[in-house]
């Protein structure tokens, strides 16, 4: 039997937390329809930076809502002195803090994904941070971590919106209107063409569903061989459920919320021949047991934002492979942490074989927190960073102009519906509206 | 905002796997009785060492049945060159060379633990052995790299057993027959004695029910503020477990497999008032969902030896939290190796929240293939190990001897039945029994 030889031991990776800086930043949103409004002129994130007694920052990025950052600041100040590796005392002195905290507000979501954990969204950027500090303490990636990276690269798919040419009284902006099948194809060729994107996604839920539906069958001629999605958040009856389903046989992967509640989702997933995906039905460790036990989706779409950063999203990717169900992944308005962060979970969760959403082609190309060229898009997909940590590296001029964009915009919680009413005073939100 | 001094990204501690060393080891056992007939003279258990291009060597422990070492020893053929952090590669090769392997035959559960993946009882030492050595290349316990201790001891169970004075042809052991109520007190009370512990188990299903429902009402007489639990593996009818269960309300904590199959376990739970834990009704994760949905279960036994290792038994905690089921710990015949990994797991894993099981009072003192003192038992419970990685090293002297010892003592598998029919030609494997 060879001896290998016993080196010293390392000195401990430890890292304690020195220091916890939570910054509010604005970046310029386009005016995307969705079934509860439009998109407001500036998308909000709070980026979390995360400092050590050795000098280390690890970076986090989260919903910037004011409640939501009013529990980050109480969260910022309770982890001091933590150890990043130590991810429970993390989770434990935010459940501790958060229960005498301000409540549980909308995180940014615009109504549209409730039932959420707030000690979930609040641990996740904390957490992605400690493991950008894990990383950079031994030099590996994030998704080395988190068991190491089943792929090199993660594909994400085209998300399609309606939109106006213009936010009112602003120039129009470079992807112009798109309000109809053809306004939808010819963002998608846009699309595909600065992207390489080899999924669709359309956000339904805007215009009745006979509209909706022939959006994707021009989606189908268009791009024969490109899965497609449709998301309308919820918007149908469970009868308009049951028939746009049927009549998207054979077209779309999945159908994404097409009715609210769970009951809803498992009649509609009992008559429709395919599976039944969801972000707003299951968006929380409470919410699992009830869909499973209905039958109810088919597809988790796993968000680290709300489910309590990568770590935990790897849980619901095992739990969603223990029970039968596939895993995509969600996303809202970001900024280049975010895309990292989701970057290096997709990485390195095998079963997470869909292509994930993200609002990465919606944000201006010069606005982010990050120093560019560690993300780009190819065929689709981002190469998953090999350098350590999540890859990415602050732009303090750019945090600094973002988060003087965040107080000048007077934005200070998303608000679809209310930005619509100021725009169509006679606009209702109505679930289900069709 | 204060800026932090960026430190030189550390080398990399990434660590490429240069050997794999799996040993068989015997150790002396003594003739426990259990529902499929009694444990041999020797347990057998494979020791498994992986060594790495820096020369560090993580250790693993697992079952030593001789179809479980054939495959071993194909896994570790296969796993030279992975990097010790890569856990998806590892399970990746495990699964691929296994389906060339032989099969899928017992591990060394004497029948009781049946429908486990081969898979993951393959993965389970590697990955143990891959943690070990990931904490020594970062100076950080296991339990930190399973995202920290939440507590500083792990309790530990007396785990009871009806037992003869000496197996046939030796000495009476140090123990001494068990084989009534009163049997079964005095052993509890020289174990409570010895290592403190503040919960006890006995293993049933060897004597009629009356006789070990006797046995527990003794327990409860003797001990009045210790938790107790009653496992006959599976040995009663439906009928026969809601008797005992309605009989023993408010005296066990739990009711551990009384019947055989999900079915039965489901209709059990259903009329008696304790939850029923299991280790033989769920023990794969294919095995969760059948029992989810009947409610067949209240507390499952996690076991890293064939949930897959330490990072897959912490998946199974978190499957048992979003489902509302408690955490318990099984255990095998095992050495210091495994003690490691299942104190380690246990302290991160906020909701392991029972005593956990464990043989260890039963084996030889003298016998372990680890240096003594790294773990102890104090109050019933072992202190976490907070140096780096499992925190045990081996004792190559030990080894060897056991070592001889396996090769000495004939034994290839574990065959608790066929031993007992040696003695006792009339002996009946019948299940259930009662």
């Amino acid at each position: 039997m060879p001896e290998a030889v016993a080196l010293p031991v390392t000195d401990s990776q430890r890292q304690r937390v020195t220091g916890v800086t939570v910054t509010p930043v604005a970046f310029k949103d386009l005016p995307l329809l969705n079934t509860v409004g439009v998109h407001e002129p500036y998308a909000l994130r709070a980026i979390v930076e995360v400092r050590t007694e050795d000098g280390l920052i690890g970076l986090g990025e989260t919903y910037a809502d004011a409640d939501h950052l009013a529990r980050l600041r109480l969260a910022a100040d309770e982890i001091i002195g933590t150890d990043v590796w130590d991810v429970n005392e993390l989770a434990r002195r935010i459940r501790v803090v958060l229960a005498g905290g301000p409540g549980t507000g909308d995180h940014g979501m615009a109504g549209m994904v409730t039932g959420t954990s707030t000690a979930d969204a609040i641990l996740s950027p904390f957490e992605v941070a400690f493991l950008d500090i894990q990383g950079q303490a031994t030099g590996l990636p994030v998704s080395t971590l988190l068991g190491g990276a089943v792929r090199d690269t993660v594909d994400y798919s085209g998300y399609l919106f309606y939109k106006w040419a213009a936010h009112p009284g602003h120039e129009p902006d470079r992807w112009g209107a798109a309000l109809d099948p053809d306004g939808i194809v010819a963002q998608a060729r846009r699309m595909v063409t600065e992207y390489g994107f080899s999924a669709l996604k359309l956000k339904g839920g805007v215009f009745p569903p006979d509209e909706e539906i022939e959006a994707i069958h021009a989606l189908r001629r268009a791009f024969p061989e490109h899965p497609l999605r449709l998301d309308p958040n919820g918007a149908w009856t469970v009868e308009t459920s049951i028939r746009v389903g049927q009549e998207l046989d054979g077209v779309v992967e999945y159908l994404e919320d097409p009715t609210p509640g769970v009951e809803g989702m498992a009649e509609v997933a009992r008559k429709v021949p395919m599976p039944l995906a969801t972000n707003m039905c299951v968006v929380s460790f409470a919410g699992i047991e009830p869909a499973v036990r209905r039958d109810a989706v088919g597809v988790v779409l796993s968000d680290h934002h709300f489910w309590g950063g990568l770590g935990r999203s790897r849980l619901l990717a095992g739990i969603c492979d223990t029970f039968g169900l596939g895993v995509s992944m969600h996303s809202n308005s970001h900024l280049g942490i975010s895309l990292a962060a989701m970057t290096h979970l997709a990485a390195a969760t095998p079963n997470l074989t869909y292509a994930c959403d993200t609002h990465w082609p919606w944000k201006d190309p010069g606005e982010d927190v990050i120093a560019p060229g560690a993300l780009t898009f190819s065929d689709g997909a981002v190469a998953v960073p090999t350098t350590p940590g999540l890859g990415v590296t602050l732009d303090r001029d750019m945090l600094g102009r973002l988060h003087e964009q965040y107080l000048e915009c007077g934005l200070r919680s998303r608000d679809d519906t209310g930005y619509m009413r100021g725009i169509d005073p006679s606009y209702e939100l109505l679930s289900p509206r069709w």
